[in-house]
Order: C-alpha cells, then sequence, then structure tokens
C-alpha cells in the first residue's frame, strides 16, 4: 500500500494529468497519489532526473515514482521498472535513471514486458499504470519484467576535480522557481576535495548585478548571509549567496529573489543551464 | 462512493480551487477528488468541453464531474446535472455538454432546482457542491432536479463531408501543452470516410517550417516518425506528423515539441483554434 | 484528524511542494492534503494573507493551515502556532497572521520551541510538517511552543473612513486569476458607513475602457449587469462593475474578463496592487 508519485512533462491545462490519476484510481481505488512536477520542461530528461533525484527522498521507503518525461517506448527507449535505494522507479530507459543513481547500485532492474497483455489500443502510460499499481499494491518486479543489468547512463556533463585538488568545477544543472541556480557539486564532493581549506566560488557571471566579489562562504540557510545585526533582514536582500540546498547540492542564489520584480541569481547574474561554477581552494 | 473530478477556469493562484475542495470535504469527508483541468481559458465553454470529453472515461463509471466554467446562473444559464455515458456531470447550461454528448443520447438530466434550500448567501459552486456530493454519496438526480429533455447546443464549427465523400474538412478545436493541434476529426469518422483510400492532409499552413509536404500517412505514436532505422530517433525532431491521439481526434504534432525551445505545431506550422484541417481521399 | 491546507510560494514546477507532501504523508500516512496555493508572489506576505484569509472558512472547523511563504526562521521571525476562529495556522510570525487575525482575538498562539528535538540537519519546514501533523492528529499547541501574547502586525494601508463619514476610501491589496481587482473594504464596513444611502465608487482609473462614468451600484453576482432583459447577457462583456466577492471584500471586475483576450478590470481600468478605490456616500 506505498504512495505513488507522478512526475511528467504534460503540463496543468491538459487532461493528461487528470486523466493519468483517474486511470490509476480505476486500477487501485485505495491509491494515494502524489504530483512531484508536472512541469518538467517538454522532453528534458535532465530536469527531470533532478527534480526525481531531489524529491524521492522526502517519501517513505516503498514508494512508487512513475514518470512520464519521453516516455514513449521507440525502437531506442524500453520501459523499465527500477528497485533502487528502497524506493521503485517506473519509466522509459532514456537516460533519468542512469543519472539518478549514479552513486548507490540498484536493488533490482527488470525491462518491463507486460505490453502483449493489453486488449486493444493501449499506451505508453497505460503500462506504466498497470505497472506502478501492481508494485504499489505489493506486487514484484519480476511479474512485470525481466531481469536486466545495465540501464543507460547520463550524457550529462559530470563534476571535474583538478589532478592537483586545488579546483572543483561543476556546471548549473536547474534553475528553480526562485531562480536560484543548482550545481552538480555536491556538499559530499564538496567536503572531500575542500578537507578544511578556505575556498572562494568563481561564477561564469554574465550579469548585472553590483557585487561582483567571489563568494567565499557557504551557508547553512538562506538568512544566514544576513552577518550584521546592526541591520536588519530587509538589507540584504539581492545579496548573491551559496547554499548547499535541502537536496545537497551547491545552489548561488539571490536573497529573496523574485522573478517577477527584484530578480534572481539565474537573471541578475546571468547564469543560465550548463554555465560553469568553479571553487578554488586556498592551500594554507 | 463516486470520484468528484473538477474542470474550472480559475487558475491555481486564488484561493479559489482550494477553497472549492475545502467546501467537498466538508460536505463529504471522505471524497476523492481529482483536478482534471483548473486552467481552461477563462470563460471558454468550447475548451472545457474538450477537456472534459477527452479526460472523462479515463474515470470509472460513476464518476461525478463538476465543472465550474462561465457556471454562473442567470436568466440564460440554468444548472443541470446530466447521466451520460454511466458518468455523471454538473454544470452549467451553457453548451459545454451539448458539445461532450453529441453521438451518445443521455441517460438522464435534470435542471438543479435546490437554489431555494440555502440558507443566507451562497455562490453557484456551493449548489454544484452540493449536488455532486449528493450523487458521489449515491444520492439520484430526481432528488436535486426536475427532468429536462433539452439543454443547449452546440455553436462550434461542425466536421464537414463533401457530397462525393472525397474530402474531409475539419477545424482546430484545441491546442494542447506541446503545442500539439487538435481537430475535431475522430478516428470513426475518419474511417468511415476513408474506407481503406490514400489520403493527404491539407493543413493551412501559415508558418515557417521547412517541410511543406502534405502529410500523407496517420500514425500509430509519436515516435512512428522515425521511419528508418538507418537514423536515431533524435533525427526526426521538429518533424510534423500527424496521429490519432489518445482522445481519438486527428492531432498535427511536431516530434518532440517544444513551446520553450524549438517550437510546436501550433506555432511552427501556423495553425490556430478554428483554422481548417482538411483530408482529400485519393480514389484508386 | 483534521485536514492540512498548504499555501506557499514554491510553484509547482520543482519537486518542493511534492516533498512537502512526502514528508507530511512520512509523518502522518493518513493525512488529506489540500493546496490552498503555490503561487503566491515570492515572499509577498500581504497576498500570502489575502489568500489564507479568503480561503480558510471554505474548510471544516480544526482544519490545519501550513503557511510556508518567508518561513525562515531568523534573528526577526520566529515560528508560530496559532489558534483562531476555530483552525489552525502554523507560520512564520512575518506580518500575514496579524493582517489575517485584525477583527477577531486569537484562541492561543505559541512561539514554536520544538527545533532541537531534531536530529541531524532539518528544514524549516521540517518544523512546519513535525508542527502541522501533531495538531491535525488532536495534538494541542502546548506540547509544540510556548505562550505567547502579541505577533507582528502588519504594514499595509488600511480602509480610512473621513470624519463626516461621506467617504470611505480603500486599496486594492489583490488581483485574481480573472484580472478582479479586489480591495481591502469589508462589506460589513460599507454597510455599516453607508447606512442606506447612495453611493458612488471613484476608481483612480489610468485605463482605456470606455465606460469612464462611476459605478454606482455594487452588484450580488457578476450577471446581474445584465440589468435588461432586452438584451442577451453577452452584450454586456466588458463592462465594468463592483461586487462584495465571496470572500467578503469589495471587487472591481470587467463581466466575462480574460487576460488573454477581451482584458481584465487590472489591465482595461489601470488599477493595481495598492491603488486608492473610493466610495463617496450622497446625503438625501
Amino acid at each position: 500500500m506505498s504512495i505513488i508519485t507522478l512526475t511528467t512533462d504534460y503540463g496543468w491545462k491538459d487532461h493528461f494529468v487528470g486523466a493519468l490519476k483517474g486511470k490509476i484510481l480505476s486500477e487501485y481505488p485505495e491509491a494515494t497519489i502524489v504530483d512531484l512536477s508536472h512541469d518538467i520542461d517538454p522532453f528534458n530528461t535532465a530536469e527531470a532526473s533532478y527534480v526525481i533525484g531531489a524529491g524521492y527522498a522526502s517519501f517513505p521507503e516503498g514508494t512508487v515514482h512513475l514518470i512520464g518525461v519521453d516516455a514513449e517506448m521507440n525502437k531506442e527507449n524500453r520501459h523499465v521498472a527500477i528497485q533502487w535505494n528502497g524506493h521503485y522507479f517506473v519509466c522509459a530507459d532514456n537516460g533519468i535513471m542512469g543519472l539518478v543513481m549514479q552513486k548507490i547500485l540498484p536493488e533490482k532492474m527488470v525491462a518491463i514486458n507486460i505490453h502483449d497483455r493489453f486488449p486493444g489500443a493501449f499506451t505508453d502510460l497505460d503500462v506504466f499504470v498497470k505497472v506502478a499499481c501492481h508494485i504499489a499494491k505489493g506486487g514484484t518486479l519480476n511479474v512485470v519484467g525481466k531481469d536486466i543489468t545495465e540501464i543507460k547512463q547520463p550524457t550529462e556533463l559530470q563534476p571535474v576535480i583538478t589532478a592537483d585538488k586545488n579546483s572543483l568545477k561543476g556546471y548549473v544543472v536547474y534553475i528553480d522557481h526562485f531562480g536560484n541556480v543548482v550545481t552538480n557539486i555536491s556538499a559530499q564532493m564538496f567536503a572531500e576535495t575542500a578537507k578544511g581549506r578556505n575556498y572562494e566560488i568563481i561564477l561564469n557571471e554574465r550579469g548585472r548585478i553590483g557585487d561582483r566579489g567571489n563568494i567565499r562562504q557557504i551557508r547553512t540557510k538562506y538568512s544566514d548571509i544576513a552577518t550584521s545585526n546592526a541591520y536588519p533582514v530587509k538589507n540584504y536582500e539581492g545579496t548573491k549567496l551559496a547554499i548547499f540546498n535541502e537536496a545537497g547540492f551547491l545552489e548561488i542564489a539571490v536573497f529573496r529573489s523574485n522573478p517577477n520584480t527584484v530578480g534572481t541569481a539565474s537573471s541578475l547574474l546571468g547564469l543560465g543551464y550548463r554555465d560553469v561554477v568553479t571553487i578554488n581552494f586556498i592551500n594554507p
């Protein structure tokens, strides 16, 4: 009796998301369904990877994550179901899960092979619904697919540590609703490379913001940028800062940013998808 | 104990959708509520018709579909509850259901007449909530309204078959989140007219896309446009194609379209709401 | 076993809203969660106040309203839980609830003090989830915080009645999905000042709409603008009107407005946030 989460690029205007839920509830009337995101950029598997990787762990173990992004089975992409880190994922083998699963080995992976069990016309999502409900009800992966050992690996740029360990170069992988810029530098990679050294973060800025100085401290929370008790927190609005976000990745933010008014890290600093963010460590 | 779906033009920013659910849960605490769409273009009853018609059948029989689009009762529009094709619909009689119900006769229709049972101020939605919860709990239509035999018919353009049966002309009725262009030509109407003949689809193109040739094949799935095994699927991105969508209507699409980047069938082909799409059949 | 509603400025694209629900369901698997809004303008506490104040009463008494807007605890904003008017509110003490609670005294208010009970890293929202689930399960406020008697008061402009009681001046506090302009003049304040006198509503118009005449009647429903039986309702589309909206506040609307096509009260009349709306009463 697990939760089923939904991540798609369907948007909210059409009937697609509602109809998907209708099919799940037809198959499994007691289902608890949670939307993770339906605003993934169309066919953007890298963005889907980030959202799934950042969000899945907030759900209880055993949750089934259905991913409807670039989900059509074709000569290149089969349908897969994966048990990984205590959670289940149902999606096309299009690179999304390869990116999510980089550090931890999967518990089990199957290529879904129940497509011939549907009478008449059916969609890729019908297959995902059937498999997700089967798993959520406690069914095993063996019933819906045959074991596989490999899935598609991501083609995304990976962070690089220089040979002298004095520099760590990552890339922007996601820009969130607040215009905060998320890199693929994890807190763990940072800690293992920094080994307690001081550092500065070099942004490849193309923007208009005033304070061009490099960031020399990664904060624990956004408000920590308000370092002086002499000034109200409001005085720090618009200041750039770095933080490890709740998903564990280095994020460049502008304090209390707003895309509609004052601007954001992305708009003010000119940082976009796949731009470089470098951390230089200072040897004592 | 039926599902209640919601289709409105309320958008997601205001409290309206949440408050509607609060009222339903106040009336019927065990309700299962599913959003079908809240992004219907304001007061656009034709768009609401398409979304309802395309989405309702994904839900179990007995589901109650509450439609909050142009819902205010006034001297022209009464409130109605309709049992049709195994489902229930609660809405204003403003043409929405006339369009949905064209091919199949309703099982029962009532004009809602419980407005005088509300103490103090109440809204049109309060009436819909009361009626939808009554039906979802298993109540009959007779308790909330009096029988009617007619509802408003749609004023939308209907597809036309030429007298010689050599041509079928439809209209764009909906543009979806991917910019795919949906016509009102159904798979059934196509099959009955085509009788196995070859055909070409003439788009009233005003757009900039390169391949101006007419479409000569309606695909079963989007990826089927990748016809050659000599090339990867990616090579076909941006190619125009036709498909019968999951709602059963002829759709003109651009393979892996994206409104934010590469463009869509609507933007690239210049096809908008109410534009003509013609299928010419080729006699052997 | 109360409902938990969510109001945030997280938007729908990122994993934030889904992850928040995942955390709630991890803590309280039987929770009934309803989204009130996730499209609050980022860090806009005044907008959050309006949405909460307009929406909360549609839910059953005992509902817990979790507000994730400007929620970070810092040297200025503590976390609070408030019992008010039969409902519970969990948020930062940043002025949101001060604005909501103006007319009715709270039943109980506590400053949340459970932050040291979280092992390892936690977010502000983790604290809100723990508190909201505790209350929704029937727990008392005393277990999660210590009593307080004051919260931050709003800095928003308040409506003003002239000394001679002949004029009532309010401000635009919210613009809804339909572009309707909501003021902070309540139906109650209007009735107490009007005492049955005639009036005209003076808009500080900067717009392009034709009918510049002042509004002399506040309608009960939008369609009431269609005053003549000689014309169809459609003829009145685009006409400006005033109404007390379902939240009890004076709203300036354009009949069947649409931001995408015909325009709205905000766009056509040029009325924006904090603009003045004046009602002049006419002595007999």
